[in-house]
């Protein structure tokens, strides 16, 4: 028995005042998920460790939660391994399943599974906790929430449009009219490493376009100059010195690269459709997004607030040409986004985005004056509820005094009075808690006072 | 890789159509707990070791998946033990945190931990996953869902009667007004403890108890009689063998125990205010109903089919007067109830209660005859959206017929059809997917087409 009970650290609790607002935003994605036409599924919290492992490197392997085998199972234990220092091997010995670290590759999975029960395309949206094993920190949690809507088994780029309208249409939901939706394209940046001359080492490429924004265009042109040989920096610098340059402006710097001519084609369908007056909050075309070292082999998109970019993005995604190939299903494109529930609350917070009537935690609160008046208005409460308020009764027969300062802590619109004298005057009196007026109503009325 | 991708035995993928089910009693649940005034929480899926285990008993801290250490955290194994097969030990010489196993234990840890910024009585409910290393079979899950109500730190007798409405507002709203709520009263069964001369061994005669409905009243009294000495089984035959027995009677019967008719005045309270016209199901006093070896201490409530007695129980739960005290805290009354979700769905799918709509994946599919005209009628698909729909563009200018059998599978009502033709006369065509009729509105009207 611990004396001081507590959650393990970088895990929540999340109390009814923080909750009700993380549900609020949940429930507005979900609700626009639905009407964009996405499906939601399930995945379970565990999965086997061979769905898990070798899909996200060697760090991810390291940061998948990893469940003991049951019972007398431990007996296995490989011990020589441990002692020969293979913690890989020895966890093997102990372990057959993990927690869920992503959406994406349970998704995956769980595509590869069901190929023949769903049909295609294929819109799902799932919002589930993930666990990652790494070190907490102030912001950074072993266990979160994933909101993630995928399209799977198509290539038509309706869907980046209804993406980037579904993003638009959740962000203005919640308040936001002044992010920026960054687009850009996988193919463009092979475009790229093909124009100033980088072979392969596409990867290593991105990965340090990647940090553009954290070191600035200076260090990383030095950090390209140091990592290859045999590059043109001056087409590259020329490429990324200036933002403003234009879409067609850079279109003609790539036209020695059919990929990237690829990727400015979609774009350009995408700008076609989508211009900034169609939408709440910005699209932007940035050349320098490169969304890290992931799965994205076409468009790629990132969420970000232009008050707040210390925060980070608010949400990300881009189209993958062959995830389920993972698990043996080919040739089977996707494209997905993700919205960052944490920094979204967090900006939200910020910024006093969060209706008032969150704050409610009962639309009317019931003054206890015993049992036997309780039973003589039940009627009345069933009819509130009836009504999708939330009716609280006070629980005991005490001073009023304390009954209305219950009822003010948890900023109850209503209260309900009926004791002796109501009880002999055969009324009901409702107290307006907010502006502080009453009304009475005859008891025979216990069926129609509407709230 | 696997070639053939598996979740792990135990646990399930939910498909859209399972998914919707399930999310519609919740969705229910949800809204009838926040109308009866219980606020939301959630805990974390992890919780440390010292916080689950010695709370279930032996079998119990067996049955908590436990999270191997992360890291080189590992080789602190204690190979020792797992040679002299000590597994408890070794299991702890690498595993500090473990999965929710119930909703109840993070319940008290939750209140004993933030106690100050609770106001109490603390009506919580709670809907999220728990874990189990049960082995797995047929309707029995390593990972389900709990979904509890509960009132922390309130003895008054307003709570029972408040989640036995509870639980009749939340079952007829899902469509059943044929089930029972048996209840009965801990102190009743202490109470007849005394009455029949038998001392302590009280949880042993309430397991055995428990068994009635299983085994039959003649083995019960037999393992009663086989189990203790000097017991008068005539009395306790003369108690259990007549189900029809009154209320009063049982009460003259007991009236030698004080703490029986403690229990009964309770239930008397309760069936004072709540009467089987006042309720769609039934409420039934039930002397046998024992709720397993738990820590309930006064009400039990227990919901069964009265048509489906082989599925067990629909939900249960009562009065538990120091759950807390496992975590420090004294004195502090509770008392809750919870519903299975599992079992319900299954007697709602037996009894075809699931409604209609949640078989409609979209309301509107929108059929694509090219990116150019759906550009044209994006305002409406906006419009639609607006107004809550769930709206579907066919991600391919590819043929009707394929769109139209698409649209038939996902159960859509209404389909939009705007091509050239239409383009060209101005109009816009509405298709009743249900009815097999069109309407056609002129292109000015694209902002007030209501669905």
């Amino acid at each position: 028995m611990s004396n001081s009970p507590s959650n393990p650290k970088g895990t929540r609790d999340f109390l009814p005042s923080e909750l009700s607002k993380r549900n609020h935003i949940i429930d507005i994605l979900r609700k626009n998920f639905k009407n964009f036409g996405f499906l939601e599924i399930e995945t379970p919290a565990l999965e086997k460790n061979s769905t898990l492992l070798g899909k996200y490197g060697n760090e991810g392997d390291r940061l998948v939660f990893k469940i003991l085998n049951s019972g007398e199972k431990v007996k296995k234990a490989d011990v020589d391994s441990l002692k020969s220092n293979n913690l890989n091997s020895f966890t093997k010995s102990i372990s057959e399943k993990g927690l869920r670290y992503d959406l994406t590759v349970p998704l995956a999975r769980f595509v590869a599974q069901h190929q023949n029960d769903l049909i295609f395309p294929f819109k799902r949206f799932q919002i589930q906790t993930v666990w990652r094993a790494d070190r907490p920190q102030h912001g950074r949690f072993q266990e979160f929430t994933q909101c993630d809507a995928d399209v799977v088994g198509n290539n038509s780029i309706v869907q980046e449009i209804e993406l980037i309208k579904l993003y638009d249409k959740v962000f203005s939901d919640l308040g936001f009219d002044d992010l920026v939706f960054k687009i850009n394209h996988r193919l463009i940046l092979r475009g790229i490493a093909e124009h100033i001359g980088l072979g392969i080492n596409l990867n290593e490429f991105i990965s340090i376009i990647d940090k553009l924004d954290k070191i600035g265009l200076e260090s990383v042109i030095k950090e390209i100059n140091d990592t290859f040989s045999n590059v043109s920096i001056s087409k590259l610098e020329s490429l990324l010195k200036d933002k403003s340059l234009s879409f067609n402006k850079i279109s003609s710097i790539l036209n020695d690269s059919p990929l990237a001519q690829k990727g400015l084609n979609d774009l350009n369908s995408i700008f076609d459709f989508i211009s900034n007056s169609s939408i709440k909050n910005e699209i932007r075309f940035d050349l320098t997004l490169a969304r890290g070292l992931n799965y994205y082999t076409g468009t790629i998109i990132e969420v970000s607030s232009k008050s707040n970019s210390k925060l980070g993005s608010l949400g990300g995604g881009g189209r993958y040409d062959d995830l389920t190939s993972l698990f043996n299903m080919k040739n089977t494109s996707g494209v997905g986004i993700s919205f960052g529930l944490d920094r979204i609350s967090i900006l939200m917070e910020e910024r006093n985005l969060f209706p008032d009537y969150l704050k409610n935690s009962f639309d009317v609160i019931i003054i206890n004056f015993g049992i036997k008046y309780l039973k003589e208005i039940y009627t009345l409460i069933d009819s509130i509820r009836n009504q999708n308020k939330k009716v609280l009764i006070y629980p005991d027969k005490v001073k009023l005094n304390k009954q209305f300062s219950y009822a003010n802590k948890h900023n109850a619109s209503y209260a309900i009075v009926f004791g002796e004298n109501e009880h002999n005057n055969k009324e009901i009196i409702v107290k307006n808690m907010i502006e502080g007026t009453q009304s009475s109503h005859d008891f025979s009325e216990i069926d129609s006072i509407i709230f």
